[in-house]
């Protein structure tokens, strides 16, 4: 059935019984001018990220269900970046009126598995008609005790990241090949979308592909728990390694030595890019949407993370496998570049 | 310049230095993963509202200036309308690449002129790429001491609005008319646009439309202020007060008896409603966007605000100049309808 059929009073009922959770530090949740939630102690954390379609996905790749999933994961990442816990969420949706609510619905399933994944609720929105295309946009709210900045990194600080770089980049190569959507969802532990990876004639099995799609079509946001007490400066990998740590080097207004060797790479992101003739490590260094958690910590702290450089004043390099320096600048995705 | 040349991270730059008003209450504003505020021992609130470029406002009509202002201004009376005080904001912004940067420029004046006179700070945002026209999402957190729901009307309180109802959804008849943006911003004091209303052949002044098209181009959200103490349910009126007091008596699941005769009406909209052949009357009970409040308090209270009928057990009804009753229902702008 056509949202016009159904219209907007119908939706709005609809979300409030899609998004029934409860919790006790919800004082008014949606359904008022505003949503109201218990007073913290701590600091509070907003963040927002938009989807928009035709920019940010393309329903001929991804399901709704993806991205409604993405779209919360994206969001939490950037509250677990500042070392806070996510707690709620706010969705703005404009969709085409003649939008089918069996999209709504998809939707709507892949935004309440993330949220109840990271025990996240919605606490409120806003729906609009579209001209065209659907639009959507997440506001989370998290708190922190302590809160951890892009701008503490220090000359001296070792640079670590939560876990291997890639892998979503490479997925999203594997997707522009499968060209058309793979119906993971987060609950399937095998992942199959018969024909798919045949097409390729790339020799490939899903143990070795379906992570990496899964990295790029499901991502999951991760929480740094134990680093934030030796944390000096963090930020999330959502445009590349290069991108995000320069913007990490602008705020802390130093430099960066950055090992190649040491980056982390899955097996499945080299035994697949190689097949693909990409190289895994250009992958890892611009390519986007990992969802990493990079950030600093005194060389003095011992850290379960995976090191991959040091904090300089003000110089910033990569050390190639033949132990030579070179130049990084800033790499990855810019919105609005012709 | 078009946004395509100035590049998303010199945008982002703009940005920063566009809203750089400080605060001792944020820790951490634009440019990191989140915002960090201060933690408040007051309840938190949250609201979150879009304006869609071919759906809440087009630009053969309104400036960008006042697309601004009034995203701000509908968000703030959220806020307002729970009996909180506004805070802080978040901007989502999804702009065409082909956009000069002189919009994007006059959008960031009416969203500064807004901020401004609320006292609200924005602490974060996202900037993205659109296909089509430009979709803007805003999220106003508020603190309350006490707030106000929807849903604590009860049999016998008053119903009051806080001011005059039907002079937006006058100005906006009166800007189907004149076909053309009225450039006026919030600062000035005569509101001038040379040909305007000649052309409508009405004999209007600008002293009398000048003030509607001022309430449908940069609407005022209103404070409570002392109402707060009475209200026992509260919702502020975008899409007419059948609309909107409908809501309210659903969420409170109680009825309500209206006084057509002491529905506040503006001179400005009994003059020009008479002159474009529109009732009144109708443009006050079904037109959107006054952005007044419609609350309710106990009949013993004494409220300095606009007594406009008593809320029943069950029964809706408008009582009308000749002292008859008549059903009312929601009447008001709905999404996706045909």
């Amino acid at each position: 059935m056509k949202l016009s059929s159904v219209g907007e009073l119908t939706l709005l009922e609809h979300i409030r019984r899609s998004f029934s959770r409860k919790s006790k530090n919800i004082l008014a949740g949606i359904g008022d001018d505003a949503a109201v939630v218990k007073a913290s102690d701590k600091s509070l954390l907003a963040t927002t990220d938009m989807m928009i379609e035709g920019i940010h996905f393309d329903l001929d790749y991804v399901t709704p269900y993806q991205v409604g999933y993405k779209l919360v994961a994206v969001n939490l990442s950037d509250i677990y970046a500042m070392g806070g816990k996510p707690a709620f969420m706010l969705l703005d949706m404009a969709v085409n009126k003649n939008t089918d609510m069996n999209f709504i619905n998809m939707l709507f399933s892949g935004i309440n598995d993330a949220l109840n994944r990271y025990n996240v609720y919605l606490i409120g929105g806003d729906v609009s008609a579209s001209k065209n295309g659907t639009a959507l946009s997440a506001t989370v709210l998290g708190y922190a005790k302590k809160y951890i900045r892009r701008s503490g990194a220090h000359s001296g600080d070792r640079i670590y990241v939560s876990g291997c770089l890639g892998d979503s980049a490479c997925g999203l190569e594997l997707l522009k090949r499968i060209r058309r959507p793979v119906p993971m969802q987060t609950g399937d532990t095998i992942f199959r979308a018969p024909g798919s990876l045949k097409k390729l004639k790339m020799n490939l099995t899903w143990n070795t592909a379906g992570p990496l799609l899964r990295r790029h079509l499901l991502p999951e946001a991760r929480d740094p728990g134990d680093f934030v007490r030796n944390a000096t400066s963090m930020i999330d990998i959502s445009d590349g390694l290069l991108m995000d740590l320069s913007r990490l080097c602008d705020e802390s207004r130093v430099g960066a030595r950055i090992y190649l060797e040491k980056v982390p790479l899955s097996f499945a992101l080299r035994e697949t890019a190689s097949r693909l003739g990409i190289s895994p490590i250009q992958l890892a260094l611009s390519g986007g949407e990992d969802y990493e958690l990079l950030f600093t910590a005194p060389a003095a702290k011992k850290v379960k993370a995976i090191y991959i450089g040091d904090i300089l004043k003000s110089k910033r390099v990569i050390v190639d496998m033949a132990g030579k320096e070179k130049p990084f600048s800033a790499e990855g995705y810019q919105h609005f570049h012709e």
